[in-house]
């Protein structure tokens, strides 16, 4: 393993300047005028691995964008690792917040700051150079496959379909992935749990055209106003969320569970300090770890409506929106949860309206046991790199396809995640320190091979 | 009389086209872009004035936008008639929903349609228009002075401050306003009182920065949820309005003032019809006409924050924004709800979110009685061309300046307003019906016959 780790300290500064090339690449899933870019990005990925030392890799066409695949089979009897990853990122407003164009990577205080500089393509990366790194120096333990998609940050709709097309193509021992965060630089931990979402926007008409607020207000329902209520009654005074059957599903830990999670460090002062809040808030009972990791909540995306320019115009408007989503625990159905939701939002809204609900995205959660034989040789790569075992962890965020993967190619997930809280992915300024980056780089192949052994043995 | 019908039967096309060389310039005073329209729209009046017939007239500066000011002195001894009107427009957005553009004023089914067609180019310019034929057939029969102002529709901030330094020029008998509605085309009114107006913004901000609905949602305090609540808190279950004080200055009518009001023509089903809602909503115990009459309301004219984008981009933001107006009634006084609603506002806010108040504009209401002088000679007048008497009513409108004038100028105003409801003045699609133009202009000198009259009496 010395030879690999001296091949990446030869070629740290050009694995960075790589990460670059894809990172300037501005390929944002939810927005249509950026369907050049996920081809392109898909090509940068092909070309990544092929160099790397793949024996093949192509671009296979969806009805969305395009899935890279890739794999490097040295010995049919030996296990396989799966790299799943995605192209896409997030889109990019407000715009004015950031310091530095999120698509011209820059280094400052030892960290990338870009659009997909953590999500995903600086995690995902690590996986393409850990493999160069392996192959060049005659050091890969056993067969990796890759899967690098474009469509994860709006709900990966094509995948499933993906998988259910390659099957036998897809076949692994396990898959492995970098898409999630760990505690602090110096307490690594795994993500074991995930959160499932339902994601839905609400359209709320008053009268057909925009009124003078004057000569019809407090006559006629403002579409506004309605609107506010309608999300404030969501929830009631303990934050708990008023859908009728939201909670049936949920699964309560046990005292024992709880108290094992509330080992995890944390500190609620520089929790705060870091957001500049005065107070944290959430469902009554629970502590914050819990509200994240183990609770389902419901957090108004975006609202929009009558005027926002400049001044003071006096208007009753015609519509008001807001986009809702839902983080959701084992085992609540997504697909119950919006249904569940479109049904009580139409239930609630008065008379003087009209009320559309639309489902625009959602996914399954996902849990995972940390006996098992890839929990234990991604344990043991983390204790080699970083001097300490990780620790297990639940986090808030969803990556729905993970579930699918167990449901339709019957093969489990590790992630190993090396993000930080800091990292504000999805937000303006996302960054992912240098530290990380190479120390993920550097985990990934003592991963392999201990599962390798593992399976060997 | 004859003569000045004649006048105006001749002159019709003309008058026309130059009401639309008004409407051509986009004076929209809330706009910053616009400044260069509003001097532009200043010199348009003033020349209209002048050719018209004015010994006088004049662009006089303010710290916003100038005030034309012009006058035909004929006999001291003689009553005089002050014209206050504005030459400023509102907004147009949304803008894709005019079906033609809102600064090319366009003639379809026998309506003027365009952005100040009725508020308060059309309106005002029947008043230049009336002066110009009473002047030409020598049958102006008082004094006229003409005040035309570019910020009524932010609130005429600078307007008190004109009237006291112009105490002297602005002596008038009455003050003749043509800026209101009336019921119908068959059915002409004078409006006797006008709500006062209140307006905010408030600015929700939750953690300092967006961050990742998934990693924090549940934890950490949503603005645009504590926004909605806050929202929905400020009026309860019979849409009576929360805020402590609010209702304490409240002139609470008379059975008997309200059984009057009740006479008023009104159709609630034509009314719901007109804007295409399934029920009216509004506080409990109040006719729809009482409610935008003689009740104050509270309504969110604009609201947005966090993603309002295409697709489903999860963030839990880190600010919220709402301008909220609340229309006043004799004798709230302005201020003072600003101020009650400001300490309301931040007094609700939980301490997991930060809140800023800002003041907007504000204005005081106004009533005026039925036996005087002036509203004698309106009501004479629309007999003399509607062939009926009209109806006094209370507008739910605001225009804050009326209340200034009586304060500062000691000048009682007469309200002659020729628009309709269905006028849509501050949205989309904005109109004027030919009818009312003409018929307006037709009515004016008679007001000012009856008027003089009366005085000379």
């Amino acid at each position: 393993m010395e030879k690999v780790t001296a091949y990446i300290n030869e070629n740290k500064q050009r694995f960075l300047d790589e990460l670059f090339g894809l990172i300037r690449i501005p390929s944002i899933s939810s927005i249509a005028d950026h369907k050049p870019d996920m081809q392109r990005a898909a090509e940068y990925w092909k070309e990544t691995i092929l160099k790397a030392g793949a024996t093949k890799a192509e671009i296979i066409a969806t009805p969305g964008n395009p899935v890279v695949y890739g794999e490097k089979i040295i010995d049919p009897s030996k296990p396989t690792v799966l790299v799943y990853a995605h192209y896409d990122v997030m889109p990019v407003d407000p715009i004015d917040l950031w310091k530095s164009p999120p698509f011209e990577p820059e280094i400052r205080d030892e960290k990338i700051f870009a659009r997909g500089a953590d999500d995903d393509k600086g995690q995902s990366f690590m996986h393409a150079k850990a493999f160069e790194a392996m192959v060049q120096t005659g050091q890969l333990p056993c067969n990796v496959k890759f899967m690098i998609e474009g469509e994860e940050e709006i709900g990966s709709p094509n995948l499933e379909q993906f998988c259910r097309d390659h099957k036998d193509m897809l076949k692994a021992d396990i898959i492995l992935v970098s898409d999630t965060g760990m505690i602090a630089q110096d307490i690594p931990s795994i993500t074991v749990g995930l959160r499932g979402l339902a994601y839905l926007e609400v359209e709320v008409t008053g009268p057909n055209r925009d009124l003078h607020s004057g000569l019809f207000g407090g006559a006629v329902a403002n579409p506004i106003n309605v609107l506010s209520k309608m999300i404030a009654s969501l929830t009631d005074e303990e934050n708990r969320i008023t859908i009728p059957g939201f909670y049936d599903k949920v699964i309560e830990l046990s005292a024992e569970e709880r108290s094992e999670m509330a080992k995890a460090p944390f500190e609620l002062e520089e929790y705060k300090k870091a957001i500049d809040i005065k107070e944290v808030s959430g469902e009554e009972g629970y502590s914050t770890i819990e509200r994240t990791g183990i609770r389902p909540t419901l957090d108004v995306c975006g609202i929009w409506g009558g005027y926002t320019g400049e001044g003071a115009k006096t208007v009753l408007p015609s519509k008001a929106y807001a986009k809702i989503s839902m983080r959701l625990v084992p085992n609540q159905e997504h697909e119950e949860i919006s249904e569940l939701f479109a049904r009580h939002f139409e239930s609630i809204a008065p008379n003087s309206v009209k009320v559309k609900v639309t489902n625009l995205h959602g996914g399954q959660g996902y849990v995972s046991p940390t006996d098992t034989k890839d929990y234990k040789s991604a344990s043991l790569a983390y204790e080699k790199t970083f001097g300490k075992m990780p620790i297990p962890t639940r986090s808030g965020g969803s990556i729905p396809i993970i579930s699918t993967f167990e449901r339709v190619l019957g093969t489990k997930s590790i992630l190993m995640g090396f993000g930080l809280e800091s990292d504000a992915i999805h937000s303006p300024n996302e960054n992912y320190p240098l530290f990380n980056f190479y120390k993920g780089l550097e985990t990934i192949p003592w991963f392999y091979k201990y599962f390798t052994e593992d399976q060997n043995a």
